[in-house]
């Protein structure tokens, strides 16, 4: 049975989800969701899909999962690929996966909707700036652990790096440049130049020229 | 050997460690982190204990973790408890966790300390209010989850509870009214009930009275 996962381009949270599937080598599909028409966050979509009005959301036959480190988490389980081969390495994913969650992501995501998705006399612009700065201590702590290191977590790739991605290859401007951080910028090469892999707008349907931007 | 907690009192991340330690029935001790005079970003610290720059981080014997996450899934894998009995049950206690991570604890401390610990000159009220406006719809999505439930996950406490109630329980004003969310508040009085809870205060070095707050 195909894996479904419900996705939209826009969403570097869903695209942690698609990467992780796609490089895997299992067999999905997305099902696209209208965030921005308010699926997520509609009386079925809560009550059918994701109380948490999130994506991405997968589903395997009777199994339904969300929250994109759960997912990834998943698929580890499932192929052995990308969740590390010891204890040590396991907490360590982990503790990058959640470190996206708390402070890169999680920020990125917000950031860049509010400076790109929202019209312009909609902007928080003091939010905006506290949130940018914030990112660029996140950006610092990465690129700082990526000296010396081809990937987050021994030598290959894992969901720490399928996770700390997930913003980072958006055309959209919101405050990261890869240029600024070069340790982050050959990490990303590395992710790029992994057999399979796709950009978030080759993996997922849904475009902001779709919405005329 | 007993294990060692790097934290301080205000910390709601310190915190989620502290306890899961506490009624894990582990010997631990505190490690008091001087957060507020800069320790947690200092070279040293930054080199020696946590290049993420934060509390809490765990050291027992040889082992070293940080992110509160991690060292609840080190806390249940050393005593079996509060990490569910089936695969269903840790894939949605990752969930909440993470849920927490991204949309709870991040947003509730950071807007806990600019309105509480900053001076009151320097507090951002725009960036304030878009994190406050954030979080109602996070407590709407924990309170609707825990209708009809007495706990996050099962019939009993897991690292889901000791995760999202990381700042909670804190008497600093800073949006989160209990009374508003009747689920969140009965679920909290769960928690307290359980043997061996303590407050966050109780449990860990550091107070904002030390700093004449």
């Amino acid at each position: 049975m195909t894996i479904k996962l419900y996705c939209f381009g826009e969403s570097g949270n869903a695209y942690k989800a698609a990467l992780a599937l796609e490089l895997s080598g299992l067999e999905w599909e997305p099902v696209y969701v209208d965030f921005f028409g308010g699926e997520a966050r509609s009386e079925a979509y809560l009550t059918n899909v994701n109380e948490m009005g999130e994506v991405p959301v997968l589903v395997d036959g009777d199994v339904k999962l969300t929250q994109s480190g759960v997912i990834q988490q998943y698929i580890s389980d499932k192929t052995g690929k990308f969740g590390g081969n010891t204890d040590a390495e396991r907490y360590e994913i982990l503790r990058w996966v959640l470190f996206d969650n708390h402070k890169l992501s999680s920020q990125n995501g917000v950031t860049r909707f509010l400076l790109n998705f929202l019209p312009e006399d909609k902007r928080p612009a003091q939010a905006i700036g506290f949130l940018q700065g914030r990112l660029q201590a996140a950006y610092k702590v990465l690129n700082t652990h990526l000296e010396g290191r081809d990937w987050i977590v021994g030598d290959g790739l894992t969901n720490a790096d399928i996770s700390c991605c997930g913003y980072l290859f958006y055309p959209e401007p919101y405050g990261f440049v890869r240029a600024d951080w070069p340790n982050i910028d050959c990490w990303l090469s590395n992710i790029e130049n992994t057999p399979g892999w796709k950009h978030p707008y080759d993996l997922m349907p849904g475009h902001p020229s779709d919405r005329g931007l």
